[in-house]
């Protein structure tokens, strides 16, 4: 007898507000507004919120560009949890910052995965550079 | 009665050119020649071009190092829409560039995915250091 | 008839050593200490090294961030070959370094992935900022 019920799940979207993006006086959940695949519609692009529809591992990862004007720091969090970051400093005006993280979680039905931009921090987000992009393992 | 025909896709290769790459007068598709994994023949070593042998849903990163003398630019494409990218700009002659994308991309049989550079972009092409990997998720 | 004795291996694991870590004298494999996700039990937190339970094709990922202060360097690598790697020059105090890389690698049971930093280099390991992570495709 075969496994049923398999359903595929997977999402890939890009930030993309019209240039730098931040900085903000609070942390701010990053609503990716430009969706490539959400397979599932698990991925909320208007919140920025995964909600995973079936308890599973899955896999997230997300890259950032970011203009050396000001520093960079990304979170990526499950639930109320942080799970993995990225940053830079604030560099020279000449300069630009590459970043990303990714991370394996078991997730039960409900879950909640996002990233969240800190306070006085900022991304680029325009040309495709800053993504969020996630899948369950089968 | 189960899901018949599943077949493995998945590939890792290396642009391996014996140092730095370009920059070049006109885009170029990175032909990553040093092949890890080729598991269903999708990748082409000689063109630097992934099309799929099925439809599904398929993920997709690159990675790059970069001398700080130049810039460096690198997009995926999907067929001719530019789905993600990453680049930094020219840094003094001490430092370096590093970066990387994502995504997951719902592909139809024949679909294409590459990675161009940029004109006057530049990417370090040795050590294992710029690569390009996919896989279909079942 | 199905494919039967399908396993799900993944892992996903944090270097948390309480900041800079290195330089060393000699080529240190990273422990990855702080455990997230360990399906399947193959990756080894005390040693760094993940185990294929099983032959078959599967996906690892690394990413670090790194203070200025030293360069940093580090290498996939799958038994005594070396896979990816990605590194960064010594940069002036202000700066932070951001890497990574990714392979997709066809394993026979038994075989050995995991991170090594090379002698003289440092990463950050703190704040959740550098990570491992990997998978088997189903």
């Amino acid at each position: 007898m075969c496994e049923t019920g398999k359903i595929k799940v997977a999402f890939s979207a890009l930030l993309q507000k019209g240039g730098a993006y931040g900085p903000f006086d609070k942390d701010t959940t990053l609503a990716y507004n430009k969706v490539h695949t959400n397979t599932g519609d698990a991925y909320n692009s208007c919140t920025g919120i995964f909600t995973a529809p079936v308890a599973g591992v899955y896999y997230f990862t997300f890259f950032y560009h970011a203009g050396g004007h000001h520093a960079s720091e990304l979170h990526l969090f499950k639930n109320c949890e942080m799970i993995v970051r990225s940053s830079d400093h604030k560099t020279g005006s000449d300069n630009a910052d590459n970043g990303g993280n990714a991370a394996v979680l078991q997730l039960q039905q409900g879950d909640q995965v996002y990233v969240r931009m800190l306070a006085q921090k900022h991304v680029w987000a325009a040309d495709n550079s800053t993504s969020f992009s996630g899948f369950l393992l089968s």
